[in-house]
């Protein structure tokens, strides 16, 4: 169905712009303005500087005895993977498959990371020791709030909420989280439903975005969930899927693929590496992107020089209107049109 | 494609409501709240009372005298047809037809109405003469920013613009209409690139009104223009199409069909007649109605006591955004399900 390139098309001509890159704004916007402008649109944008100038935590983060002394007395979630790579596509562990010269791939599933609450202390030094040599990467990533629960005693540090949007949205944030990550940090692409304003402290974040309006280009399935777990005292995660079977829709896409993996990962996904290109964009110490709801993004981190980034991200609800049912509409066509390198193309279609 | 018939009633539970009627508000709403509650969510409302209680209007229009007086040296455009119905699908004369017992129904043409400019006290005067007696009915609906041309001497009786609406879209109107009618001015189904804010004057305006995401219940096809000429010397009217010919894309559906052709007519547009309940809203004189960009509207009127509407409209730029960009891909689906009365169904789909 040729009108869905036309649609990625024509919301970017109209409105998104061709560009690769998000609208920078040099200080926050007018409730009004954001509204009009970004949030009725669903257009990202990015707030420099002045965003959270005045936050005590934009001096004292980076110092992480006073992280460590505001929660000395409290357990925070850390979540643990071989790779960094949380909540994300892995194969599925099949150490029992007969060897054979050329085994096909094995099948993917949907990892969600080994959790466990720890002391605050450990959790820090489990982030900051993780490492190419060392059997696990530690990722704080709790999504459940978690700001104004597990880490409230630093509550003071940051604004409760970012008065513009909220006065935009007209609701104060349905929940606001705390990320703590390094390096190997990564979140794999998905969407979520709600209007996402996303403070990075310390460090830098790098998100690669695409519109509701590419959802064909995400390649979204069902993968069976698992579930990894560490096992300390062998360091050794072990995946096990979960019984009975739960599928997890998630996307197929890794905009990173490995050099080797590359020409595979281009025919199996032409329409996201042969489409327009997703708009990328680095949100630094002190800068406030704004991620419109339903946009895919994905992310990873590039670390200060203590080898942290740290992020608070306000989620507010969204509008369930007419975008909203449009999309659903869209995603309920299916299309996976058959292309080919020497560009023929064909096309399956269901609907 | 039934998921388009889920389409129109997702849009309906999460946003617009199931009710037939358009949400009423006491007083003005503030911009932000406008924007956020009914433009952003392409959602109608209707201001009561106060909305243009302060316009010198709405106490001096219903004074012929007055309007005379103030246009005493205008000439303003007068539109003329055989029944009120300008701007619609009426049959092409074909009289050179050989008779037959069943003649097949004549096709039908989009017909403008006769249009020429007399003095405004002639035209008020044949817009009141107009009946089922008089050969002609009158209407003012000249919709090229004539509020701020051809009708200048009353711009000091209204606002020049809606000053809510402005601040929350950004802009000044980039037109205002003056419309005055009778009992038989019709405008038929229709959508405006536009967003409209309506008030009424003096006497009643209503709307039937269809959301953008109801668009294939609109029936719009291709339909040869024509033009209507009025010889006055005879009292007739010529209907005659275009050469070269020339298409006019527009909704077939007529919400009021007479009882004789309602069987047809609900089995000819089985998607507008079986499908969710069109709103309805009737504007009174000092109220205004927020029409929101691309919906459909049907609009009669109810007269005032001496036997005239009379409206004004501002039209604002909408933004040409990803909503605009998924009725566009919509519109691009056909979908011409085969009903019948007996509830068997069938679908004659071309993508």
């Amino acid at each position: 169905m040729k009108q869905i390139e036309l649609l990625w098309q024509e919301v970017r001509d109209l409105s998104l712009g061709n560009a690769s890159s998000v609208r920078r704004l040099d200080s926050p916007p007018a409730p009004l303005e954001f509204l009009r402008d970004f949030v009725s649109p669903n257009k990202p944008c990015l707030v420099s500087g002045a965003a959270t100038a005045h936050w005590p935590a934009t001096a004292l983060w980076r110092d992480r005895a006073h992280l460590a002394r505001a929660l000395a007395s409290s357990s925070v979630t850390v979540h643990l993977t071989p790779d960094g790579r949380a909540d994300s596509l892995v194969p599925i562990d099949d150490s029992s498959a007969s060897p054979s010269p050329s085994p096909p791939p094995p099948p993917l599933c949907f990892a969600s990371a080994h959790a466990e609450r720890v002391p605050f202390a450990e959790a820090l030094d489990m982030i900051s020791r993780s490492s190419r040599e060392s059997s696990f990467v530690a990722y704080a990533q709790q999504q459940n709030d978690c700001f104004r629960s597990e880490y409230g005693p630093l509550a003071r540090d940051c604004d409760e909420h970012v008065p513009w949007a909220s006065k935009a949205l007209g609701s104060l944030p349905e929940a606001v989280n705390l990320w703590i990550g390094n390096h190997f940090s990564e979140t794999s692409f998905h969407k979520d439903h709600y209007e996402n304003l996303y403070a990075v402290v310390t460090g830098e974040k790098h998100f690669v975005l695409l519109p509701p309006t590419d959802v064909h280009r995400m390649y979204i399935k069902d993968y069976p969930a698992a579930q990894y777990s560490y096992i300390k005292e062998t360091g050794e995660f072990k995946l096990e899927v979960e019984e009975p079977i739960k599928y997890v829709p998630w996307c197929s896409v890794n905009p990173y693929p490995s050099p080797e993996n590359l020409e595979s990962e281009m025919a199996k996904f032409p329409l996201y590496f042969n489409g327009p290109k997703p708009i990328e964009c680095t949100v630094k110490a002190g800068e406030i992107l704004y991620l419109p709801s339903m946009w895919f993004h994905h992310v990873k981190q590039i670390p200060d020089d203590t080898g942290l980034t740290i992020a608070v991200n306000y989620w507010y609800d969204m509008q369930f209107d007419m975008k909203y049912a449009y999309f659903n509409f869209l995603q309920s066509i299916e299309y996976q049109p058959i292309h080919d390198y020497t560009g023929t193309e064909g096309e399956s279609e269901d609907l």
